[in-house]
């Protein structure tokens, strides 16, 4: 077995025109947010996804900050989520004193349970606040009839989902109120740190505006509406730089062709990973039936987690870089801060605790994929041998 | 008079090396926060101003947030800040259910009125939040010791003051537990949208990382102390992206050179205004003997708000743009939601209805610098004839 190949666990894809587009914007003299660049991605946004409006953010936890703000979350209110998911997602809910009512997630995709929620709902829920693990669309039909049916607001964290499709058709982002995207350096879409947060309800909209100026009209001064500017609600500098936006643009506007090269990733770990699935050895990702989906990462559940150590091991052996996923929030020490006990969601502890990711990132399906599946396919005989 | 120039409010300052670093950051692959760029820039802040430790933010509107989570504010708590000030000093406040009390400021600098702060504590008095307006630094040494005697900590809102000194000798968030920069577009030293939370004690700095990174120990498993991170703290994404600490690190390391542009026009306003200070029609920026400026911004209070219109108007149609200053808080819509009415601070609301902020930035020192002058003392003459 060679080992002087290195595989890492991600690395950002660049189109080529980053250098181009960020000169340009250094050169424009217009720096901050809102400008230029940062325009041409909300138009891009908007066009292609069908959003009714974007606001770039610096990063998709800030997103989630203003998305709860826009919700308008209280102390006491409580907000239904995965436990399997980033520590951004709960905290977005935490900062505005209100409180995360976890929930289980199932195997096959690794999002939340939609049929717990509604055992989770109470006369304090304010908001369901689904995740779409590794780019995997949550359910987000059945999600927002239950929102309507509860009169709940609904805030999709579409971090991992950019440029993936529900299987109503619609692209990730486009159906809930408001959902928030990340181009953090290990997403498929990166400027190194920014997000954005996607608003829907047109009502919302103003809000956003003062939310994302620090809480003042601003943009009613832009717009010609007022002379002078004051403050009028609390809000945050929820703007990603024009440099970043430059970044930006260039990356979405190569989507297609770099969710291309991520999907050949995507088939070579479905076709080494099948029969072990098939065999029970492992699970892999089911996605629902129609989805599309953007090739953002691929997860193994093995069947114990003595076999998850190993693959990691071995593979590290041979320089190839999985890792484990989350863990659980509810039954981490801020988790249990908040009252939660690791036997409340235990779904969630045990998939968590066998769960592992595998390397994903564009160039690798044309670089170092056949060594990693050759690799791969090894350790997974030597343990299921 | 020649109306062909235009002389804007702001411009920002490239030393010419933006681009040879920001793309040598592409090409690094490493894009997001705390990558080589932040690690060069937080290195040169805390060597050249002796910080204790310095963590890149991506506004200064964040660094503020971070340092109000990190004095551990909570509901109920009071903070005595400036009405005078930007949005954001009190959302930091607010955002925390923290209640901001609001000082009154004095004209020789603008900045908080310390002889008014022990008039404004009370049991539930937290912290002490002063700005440091134009570039000119507030008396620290005297908020310490008021902070010292009633147990208070203190936040300084250095947005403006990066590279000014203290008569102490100090620089500019040197000398509080924690102090909060801005590189926004519109600063001194900029990458567009960013920004630095200071942090001087040496015990808030572990808390400081957990923050940093959404809520995270990831720093300890960085540093080899444990093997996977959890989430253990409320937190946000309070991180810059390695592209723009690139810009940064120019800007910053050419501080000096940029400084001494800015000096020019400082002096050349001091010039033209000071004969109208003497004789009562204006009064200009008296800072406090001893201090080093960074001359971030000059302003001009005028005797009355139809003089400062007056002088705003004439000066656009010759193509120069001045302008107002903030709208105090605590008459603005959200203050008077807090409770306030304008008559609560006098002082302030008479100081902001006269004052005018003039054009102001490095490169005016070398072009416009003769047009503004000239017509400005045009329009003085016309005004006070």
């Amino acid at each position: 077995m060679a080992t002087n190949k290195q595989i890492l666990f991600n690395k950002p894809y660049l189109t080529g025109l980053e250098s181009e587009l960020v000169l340009d914007s250094i050169n424009s003299y217009g720096h901050c947010g809102n400008r230029g660049y940062g325009q041409k991605c909300i138009e891009l946004l908007k066009e292609r996804y069908g959003f009714h409006d974007v606001f770039l953010t610096p990063s998709c936890t800030s997103a989630l900050e203003m998305g709860a703000l826009l919700a308008d979350l209280k102390p006491g209110d409580e907000v239904i989520l995965p436990s399997y998911t980033f520590s951004s997602t709960a905290n977005a809910i935490v900062l505005r004193g209100a409180h995360p009512v976890f929930c289980e997630v199932e195997p096959n995709t690794m999002n939340i349970d939609v049929d717990r929620i509604e055992g989770l709902i109470t006369e304090r829920t304010k908001m369901i606040l689904p995740i779409d693990y590794a780019g995997i669309p949550c359910e987000i039909e059945r999600i927002m009839e239950i929102a309507k049916n509860h009169n709940l607001t609904v805030l999709q964290d579409a971090a991992q989902s950019t440029h993936s499709k529900h299987k109503n058709g619609k692209w990730c982002g486009a159906v809930p109120p408001l959902a928030a995207f990340s181009f953090h350096e290990t997403k498929n879409f990166t400027c190194g740190e920014g997000g954005a947060l996607i608003v829907n309800d047109p009502d919302l909209v103003q809000r956003a505006h003062f939310l994302q100026e620090k809480g003042t009209d601003r943009s009613l001064v832009l717009k010609g509406v007022k002379s002078k500017y004051s403050w009028v609600d609390m809000g945050s500098s929820f703007l990603l730089a024009d440099i970043l936006a430059a970044m930006l643009l260039t990356q979405l506007e190569h989507a297609d062709e770099m969710t291309a090269k991520r999907a050949k990733v995507t088939r070579a770990y479905n076709e080494l990973f099948a029969p072990f699935d098939t065999n029970g050895s492992v699970q892999i990702p089911h996605p629902p039936d129609g989805v599309e989906l953007n090739h953002h990462a691929f997860f193994v559940i093995f069947d114990t987690e003595d076999h998850q150590q190993q693959f990691i091991d071995k593979l590290r052996q041979v320089n190839i870089f999985a890792y484990i996923g989350y863990m659980p929030l509810h039954s981490s020490p801020f988790g249990r801060k908040l009252g939660y006990k690791a036997e409340d969601l235990p779904i969630t502890e045990d998939l968590a605790s066998r769960i592992v990711r595998l390397p994903f990132y564009a160039d690798l399906a044309e670089d170092g994929l056949d060594y990693t599946i050759e690799n791969m396919n090894t350790v997974m005989n030597e343990i299921y041998e």
